[in-house]
């Protein structure tokens, strides 16, 4: 279990490098083109999610997120102790991925987000939508073929950067982590909540609606 | 049947929130170079196809396109009554999706596009073309490597947005539904008629030239 | 062998419809960047090669180049005559393709290219090394991991678009047919032949010295 | 063992080919847009790294980086003279593709770097991630799923090329070799050391610390 939580802990540390770190890069470098700064924030998040799903799955599953370890917890395939360790870990992960992610590019270390317009119905509707996408692509993934999880999970995030207006958080660890950073991918701290609750309502949405339509 | 109806209008609607959101979000944020945003909508739009054509397939063939079905048909791989009924819920899944980007962006849920300039022989010509080469894509693609499906129509159409003056619609589910956005991805609805003909009009070209090449 | 000249023929027009097609697309839209342009260039060119070499692979091998039909002859993998035809249809198709893009952009079907810039000593150093890359892609790929030639060639030539001065033609019929288009990807007409010398040398250069490297 | 460094050697020569090309094309039609440059520098290491690790990975192990080659060192993998031959190898191939990248684009042969800003204990810190998150990849990858190692590593770098401040060198001999290049992609030469410093530092961090995670 120890090695479990570690992978856990790690790979959510490495997926909030290349989120907050590309977000950076891109930013200084794009000229205020913020397609571009996405575009760079949407390679990166995909090509690390590839990464860190196929190196280990295979030692904790590669949740690196809150809802998918809900999720299987609904599905009774972890138990509650476990589910618990899982979300601790991926949450401290996080923060010491932002945290790194600052060092690494010579920023504060703790800062507070004071990006505003991460909020309102249209992109409260946009994390479920978006959150719900990620479900139906990890349990479709499962069912229709797992050896391509990692790779439909990462173009799954790269598209939904694009698709949504929230440019698709859908993991509550991510979320969190992001209040804590004032930089391109930040969310001011008091619009976490709403996110948070929209994605965890996404998974109940999810455990009701996908099971029988792809037969789990 | 319930659940391939449901896979396909499922599909479809994610194929048309991605076409649509990703429209949207490029726009917003290109500075008027037309050419990220169109990079932003063929990254998203080949990202969700891989995803949906992946995880769908097993259940309902992952068509999602009114041509597909009408090719599956003509080759007597599906039924005329299934046929019907994967075209309404396409058509049906295409609006929603539709409807569900202009809510995640904010924006009136009810337009009609005032996009001119699809339209002309060239665009005529483009969508034959286009919608030829999906036809050679897939039943090629069943024929030389089935696996290979997915990724083979998500790099296709990805490749199709730049090298066809229409950005390959290819899809009267997808032309119909475009018509009701006055997004980037918009069609003027008094243009649909012609692009879904040339679309039609090509599924019968390839039934009748590709066969013999391919040997189906 | 007529299925396979067709094949060819068909995987050689289309690979045109890609390179000028995006090409066109890209500069109308890309505000002058002609960094974004390449980039489209560079993107559809790979897509279309992924497809093509997928799906015609199986009937023709897929070759689409005379340089590589020549080096499949030096190893005694074809025969003359089936060399000079695959060569034949290939250059026809290219210069199909070349005027189905201008069809489907709405521009005049009959072209000479008036770009001056590919020529002079660092550009034809450019060729050597892209058609020697191709060659060791092609095959050092066939020897180590033969189901990933059409990954290997479509990645080989995204990034050779950058990393070479010409953008690496590496294709004597590609290098003809971009003389009759005086778009993005055209080439002077007077400049091709030491293109298509540089391309054959590589071919000879290659056949000398890869296979001892690669074991063939 | 001749081939094995002929294949390190040649390998090697590729990669700075394309890193240090692609910064020059990307630079000279960016318009200043460094975002793009960094896109197009990304994206073709990315391809040029998945093409050899593949092609070459059979015949040497496809090392082309002398932290690599340590690292199979410390873990008993490959012996003392090999590694220092591999290291030889390494350091002459990269120096040549340097030169021949210089020689493509039509510049000086000889240079030496004066980008002054690689440098200072942020980018020293962003080396050694860069490192350990290579470890990681290629280690945890082997264990995992070796077949996937070529796509592990072409993506992480591309990725990486965005979450770390330094753009993830990486590699000794690519640092050593971007010091005779005075283009986009150069470091100044004083600067090299600390960069070697932290990169082999974290080759012994890993060893120390991957390997209970991984359980190797």
């Amino acid at each position: 279990m120890i090695r479990k939580l570690c992978a856990e802990g790690l790979g959510s540390a490495m997926l909030l490098i290349a989120v907050i770190g590309s977000g950076i890069m891109g930013e200084s470098l794009a000229q205020g083109n913020a397609a571009v700064t996405l575009l760079a924030n949407a390679i990166a998040t995909g090509c690390m999610l590839f990464v860190i799903i196929t190196v280990l799955g295979p030692i904790s599953g590669a949740h690196f997120n809150p809802a998918v370890s809900l999720a299987f917890l609904l599905r009774g395939q972890i138990t509650r102790p476990a589910c618990a360790g899982y979300v601790a870990v991926q949450i401290t992960g996080a923060f010491l991925g932002v945290w790194a992610a600052h060092a690494m590019f010579d920023l504060p270390i703790l800062q507070l987000s004071e990006t505003l317009h991460r909020t309102g119905p249209a992109q409260w509707l946009s994390e479920i939508l978006a959150t719900l996408g990620l479900m139906f692509v990890i349990f479709g993934g499962l069912r229709s073929r797992p050896d391509a999880v990692p790779v439909l999970v990462a173009l799954y995030i790269t598209g939904a950067y694009w698709f949504t207006s929230s440019t698709s958080f859908a993991n509550p660890a991510v979320t969190l982590a992001r209040g804590v950073s004032d930089t391109f991918a930040g969310i001011y701290p008091g619009h976490i909540v709403m996110f948070v609750v929209m994605q965890i309502l996404a998974v109940f949405i999810a455990h009701a609606t996908l099971r029988p339509l792809l037969d789990e």
